[in-house]
């Protein structure tokens, strides 16, 4: 119906895109910020990137009344490094064959024309999307923690992605907590993503459980252990289990530290946090809030804020869109 | 003689002034940038704030011959933190009897009129001198670290200061590199400041030597760990003594963990240590170049550097002349 109005209208639209590693998301976003149309897709990785970029073309097409006559720009948030021109990736995790790719000129081949394609690190737009349209909203600087298989990170600075020297800026799950700690995928020992991504947190569970042989999650795991995943975690603290609970207070502490020292090296008061493990929320996050003061130098303790992205996964979606605006309209 | 020919000049100046816990460092520079006359004098806190900045407006005018007709505007950098308006610092360490001056209003009472005066964090202006009167020339974004009785910090973006949310970023000594380390005097454990901080190296230099009773320290300390001092460090390292440069090597260690830490989060590649400590050298530095690689996901490796401030402590009253400027000019 919208779709139809939209397009008898000719009406002028953005594309912000979410290129996940399990769900691509597109938005036809106005050229007002407002979001007309949405559309969620599995991305089938193994595909390889000609494919995957094609598919997100049709499922612009389809959002769009069959073209891409009136799409002005598409902003597009993928996992991995991006480079200052905004337009390549270089091997985005969890994506096979995915080099390095200029994901610009593939789609403005599948369109046929020179229309502004910028790619952008997905936590990056997470964070562009949270500051226009979620819980970044009343804050023009902020730091952004996307809690998932890994541990992402932007900084908003004026309402803008601050992107460092080369585009790579906000990368808070290597920052050590520990030199001496456990080694994140990264190499890095003690990187704020060798105690909060997935699998590292459920590797601590699994360790933290071996001496408690009565515990639920014990029960729920139907005795192995290996079994546990963040979501029986989850499900476990809701349900009031001590051990759960216990185990997210730890990770809630290590996220603290880290956004700790983040805030001294950036006077940036106020963290939003997003990505799956977010959804246990309070139980993480109550935890950070007790920490943190703790690893901030006392002149910058005031009006610190940890708060959760209650928006979930579509800021990056909608800060994607909010990019190619900012684009046309000389801002990006 | 080049004041007498200034002065028959006329000639308009700005003035830099790096306020130590130790000296006063006064710096008349041109309109273009360059300095003409500078002088140093002891400062002695006991006096309290009034007397202190009366000293600097003498110690202007004696550089200038007797007036402050032609001064354009000052800088001065002090330690502490300073308000974002730029013209008040609260309670700078080792100061006592500084709750919170407004240096600004101070110093333009004491030479009678409306004078821009800019005061700003003693490692930012530190970090501004280097950007453009030192090592920092080459880079338009650098970390600066100055080592010495604490451990200061500051962000160069863009040729310019990162101030943050209250101009109080860039405090890379309270990063903690370890949630279980000793606590700093910020009380932030395993803050970068309770390594690398003079008190706390040569702290660790004492309990380290314990055991080794026949070490040159031991002897040159007559026999009193008590005595160590940083200076007797670096002789003994740069004498060949095995146990200074492993204690050197144990601060590089360190300082390479907190600059891997901050190049993740800012995508800043270049760090220039400054301030006392660094006259260690190459003796802390390889250490740290060593180190730095361990601490920063492999996406941001290429191109990392850090350096050593050669001008030594003159960059932060050369940078706070080059605040005045920069104010004057409209870019800062």
């Amino acid at each position: 119906m919208m779709v139809k109005e939209m397009s008898g209208m000719r009406m002028d639209y953005v594309v912000g895109i979410d290129l996940g590693g399990t769900n691509t998301k597109v938005a036809l976003v106005g050229m007002d910020g407002n979001l007309v149309q949405e559309k969620s897709a599995e991305t089938v990785v193994e595909r390889g990137p000609e494919k995957i970029l094609a598919q997100i073309v049709e499922m612009i097409k389809s959002l769009a009344d069959g073209s891409t006559d009136n799409c002005q720009a598409i902003g597009i948030g993928v996992p991995g490094s991006v480079n200052w021109a905004r337009d390549t990736v270089v091997k985005p995790p969890n994506f096979p064959g995915w080099v390095s790719v200029n994901v610009t000129e593939e789609i403005q081949k599948l369109v046929g024309r020179d229309l502004p394609v910028l790619v952008e690190n997905d936590a990056n737009v997470a964070a562009l999307g949270s500051a226009h349209f979620g819980a970044g909203i009343p804050y023009s600087h902020f730091i952004m923690i996307t809690l998932g298989t890994g541990v992402g990170g932007a900084i908003i600075v004026d309402n803008q992605i601050f992107r460092g020297q080369t585009g790579g800026a906000g990368e808070i799950g290597h920052m050590t907590i520990n030199y001496c700690g456990p080694l994140a995928r990264s190499g890095v020992a003690g990187a704020a993503e060798a105690y909060l991504g997935q699998q590292f947190l459920t590797h601590h569970a699994r360790l933290k459980l071996v001496s408690r042989p009565h515990s639920v999650l014990h029960q729920r795991a139907e005795r192995d252990l290996a079994d546990i995943t963040s979501k029986m975690l989850y499900d476990a603290a809701q349900d009031g289990d001590k051990d759960a609970i216990e185990i997210f207070h730890w990770a809630g502490h290590k996220l603290g530290c880290v956004i700790g020292s983040a805030i001294n090296l950036l006077d940036i008061r106020t963290a939003i946090i997003g990505g799956g493990t977010s959804a246990a929320g309070d139980l993480i996050l109550d935890a950070a809030r007790e920490t943190v003061l703790d690893f901030v130098t006392p002149g910058l303790h005031e009006g610190i804020r940890i708060l959760r992205e209650e928006r979930g996964n579509d800021v990056a979606m909608l800060g994607a869109a909010r990019l190619a605006l900012d684009f046309l309209s000389g801002n990006a």
